[in-house]
């Protein structure tokens, strides 16, 4: 018996970059794992690329599902400017998943990559079927319209994470996140950080009522945090999950902002679990 | 061929009560489940015994581990008496586990029952491997040093659950509850509610520092809770696991006190997800 060719199963580490053009943008991504159901689209954290994400994270999640990498507007190989505000982050968002032709996704978000997530779902309720918001928080959340302390101390005026705070954990996702030798992304260039903080200065302040329009936000929802989070303080999960109505929360011991890179396995199980609900 | 005649295999519904002694108490128990590895102890809730654990959630976790159910000292068909603090209650119960002639189990409590899981670990840390924490909290936490007001609102002067209060998803665990129709085990009389209130208020007295404790408990523990529990704050289990050196934390959506009854499927996945790692 004589079988058609297989399909190429592509990973992290060979899935090619594609364009597609919406908004006036040239969109870069990439798309791999288990196709024929819901794919799920990752929003990336601060001056992150596509290259950014940890490949145990993102091909274990794509052996159950279609998984999407992409950079959104004025990241890195992707055309078009950074806008200063999360909103226009997310139509961007939404308008590239749609000129994919999706009708549903599920979506995930870190950091600031979550502060998109939950614009895309506020925006677009219809287009968003899941929402996994990891190492993030609300609108107005507290320590949120600046950079925390710790923050600052960490990434001083050059936004690198100098090498000597990286723990055990975190050197093995250095070499983990070395694992896609060829065709990776450009860095982001100088105008990046500073229109995000922009968009951070924004969307943190603290209003009377803020955490409101969590209540819109229909979706069953995931959060999860490490929980001792020093740039986007652990505390900002809780008041997530007190507000999105059908939230679920997920906290990881002795661990920051990163935790997904900590508990790369558990992480999987546990968004697997989830997404599979 | 021929095999030898299989094994019965019990279930919640099937299960023996037996019963074995130790410090001068005939405890009432039942073992049932895949055997071989660490067995999983069930601390129980306020005035409850061992038919009031969820069939869903016990035969669930029986699936892959041996489960063991318990009455502690003066409860129903176990004789003694109910302490009036939770130290003697764990102290009870590590007798119980080591007059069952095991060396190592996993703990799981609920409510009350987390208090008792607690001083187990505490006193006997040898004997445990992993803590299950489920709908509790921490010595001296919040609003725990007497009933809250909606506890005190939900069960008078019986503590009963008055039928009104059960929620659709509490009407189905009513239904699992009598699952088992022979051999149940008898209502606890009259002293214990008494005790257990006693000993809840000694308990949650707050005092500065009574969280330090919590750093000493050095098992992997997981904390799981509904996201509005009224019984035990939810907060508490936010307490938890902050102050529990190796604690992972799960807050459920939309669920009060029993959240694990509301979401079996998902707790004994998260569960059993926990005990493998």
């Amino acid at each position: 018996m004589i079988h058609s060719r297989p399909e190429i199963i592509h990973t992290h580490q060979t899935a090619p970059t594609q364009f597609v053009g919406a908004n006036g943008i040239r969109f870069a991504y990439r798309r791999f794992g288990k196709s024929g159901g819901v794919p799920l689209v990752f929003n990336q954290h601060f001056t992150g690329t596509m290259d950014h994400w940890d490949p145990l994270v993102t091909d274990g999640l794509a052996a159950t599902r279609e998984v999407i990498l992409f950079n959104n507007a004025g990241i890195s190989n992707s055309s078009g400017e950074v806008p200063t505000t999360f909103e226009e982050m997310g139509a961007n968002a939404i308008a590239f998943i749609k000129a994919l032709g999706l009708k549903q996704v599920d979506v995930l978000g870190f950091s600031i990559g979550g502060f998109v997530a939950q614009e895309i779902t506020l925006q677009a309720p219809e287009l968003v079927r899941c929402l996994v918001l990891v190492g993030t928080g609300p609108r107005g959340g507290q320590n949120m319209a600046t950079l925390t302390p710790e923050a600052q101390q960490i990434f001083g005026a050059t936004y690198k994470v100098p090498e000597e705070i990286w723990q055990a954990a975190g050197r093995e996702f250095l070499k983990r996140f070395l694992r896609r030798t060829e065709n990776r992304d450009p860095e982001v260039n100088e105008k990046v950080a500073p229109a995000q903080i922009e968009a951070i200065g924004k969307w943190g302040v603290q209003r009377e009522g803020s955490y409101e329009y969590l209540k819109t936000i229909l979706q069953p929802t995931l959060v999860i945090n490490g929980d001792n989070d020093v740039i986007i303080y652990s505390i900002n999960s809780w008041i997530l999950q007190q507000n999105i109505p059908n939230a679920q929360l997920i906290i990881y011991p002795d661990a920051n902002h990163g935790s997904q890179y900590q508990y790369p396995e558990r992480f999987v199980g546990h968004v697997s679990m989830f997404l599979s609900e």
